[in-house]
């Protein structure tokens, strides 16, 4: 029988502006944990849910209908929500690896500190919808907004689309998280190459889990 | 030039579960104010906005793929956001009467009450929700869950097909709410004749009316 206090999987996210790789780098992971015979599961926020996809649809449609700016970020909370309540705290509880296709890392950025909403209160509304619950580790695509819409190709969805300048204050939203989180995020230049920065992330997790072996020895089974 | 520092508009809503005759006595109202051409707009929540009907569809659809607690909070919370932004507050600073079908008390009644996720959190998500405003009145028409079900026939959506105790616990809530609200809630009987109920409404609204002359004597041009 488990008694452990804390969700013994590990939750990995990765962040950044759309077009930095994260998508990509989360597939990668997910392949070398397959390998492995890691237990473990590929999330993307907002979605994965039924209720979150419909959330998501919503959000990103570019449409004459768009939701006021604490209408979008409710909105996002609600699918973070559903995500963690369903899938990502039951996935931990099992001691699966979670891998997230972006965190609440991107309403701190994005809704309050983009949108100005305020970085603090976009935090706390997050960890009412993740039960409290923070990434073991979030890994940050940084790319500059310009690189970004190059790779994307026009291709932009209604938060991209607002340009820029706009993206250039999400981005250091997020090396500002970055720098609090410390020892639980790591910066990668997504300008190198996938298979450069799958090896540093790659490495990062490694060591997460030696130190996690370190720390809690495993339980024998009597 | 209007330089009023808060909203010269009066918000009213009608409160109380389903079949309580609500949206009935919100229509009375709206008809009595027609006739005297005061400006005035109906809503309801959760809904009124494009973004907020979309909402209220996940809220109120009875499927397999229902939101979960914190996630039907946040829902309502964007659908409330969407609502004050884009109509409600615009309409209040234009000085007409808002009659709004539901407000947050709802939210602290079925999700923070009923759900058990906390009186106190929902209200204060819901003022972030409302950009602080609260109603200058809530009708709260009081009936029993069971006269209530036989009222609907049966029909129900997701949220009230959670059963007299739950209702009953909301019924609670909205009873506690309007203690609290003190002189800006009044409680109706929802047993009584829908006309007999209506001119009682009418009768409060009209003493708020002079109440507000008095405190605020109208402005002059020069």
């Amino acid at each position: 029988m488990a008694t452990t206090r804390r969700p013994r999987g590990i939750l990995i996210a990765f962040e950044g502006i759309d077009g930095s790789g994260k998508s990509t780098q989360a597939a990668l992971v997910a392949a070398h944990l397959a390998d492995t015979r890691a237990r473990h599961i590929l999330v993307r926020e907002p979605g994965t849910t039924p209720v979150a996809e419909a959330v998501r649809r919503i959000l990103l449609e570019r449409g004459k209908h768009a939701p006021g700016p604490e209408a979008e970020m409710f909105l996002y909370l609600a699918a973070r929500a559903d995500l963690y309540r369903r899938v990502i705290l039951p996935a931990l509880a099992r001691g699966e690896f979670v891998l997230s296709d972006r965190c609440f890392w991107s309403t701190v950025a994005y809704q309050g500190r983009g949108l100005g909403l305020g970085v603090s209160k976009a935090r706390a509304l997050s960890l009412i919808a993740t039960c409290g619950r923070e990434p073991d580790l979030v890994v940050l695509l940084d790319l500059a907004p310009e690189e970004a819409a190059r790779r994307r190709r026009g291709k932009a969805d209604r938060i991209e689309a607002r340009g820029n300048r706009y993206l250039a204050e999400v981005r250091a939203g997020f090396l500002a998280l970055a720098r609090r989180a410390r020892g639980r995020a790591m910066v990668v230049n997504a300008h190198a190459s996938p298979d450069m920065i799958s090896l540093k992330i790659l490495a990062r997790i490694h060591a997460l889990l030696r130190r996690r072996r370190r720390a809690a020895p495993r339980r024998g089974r009597g």
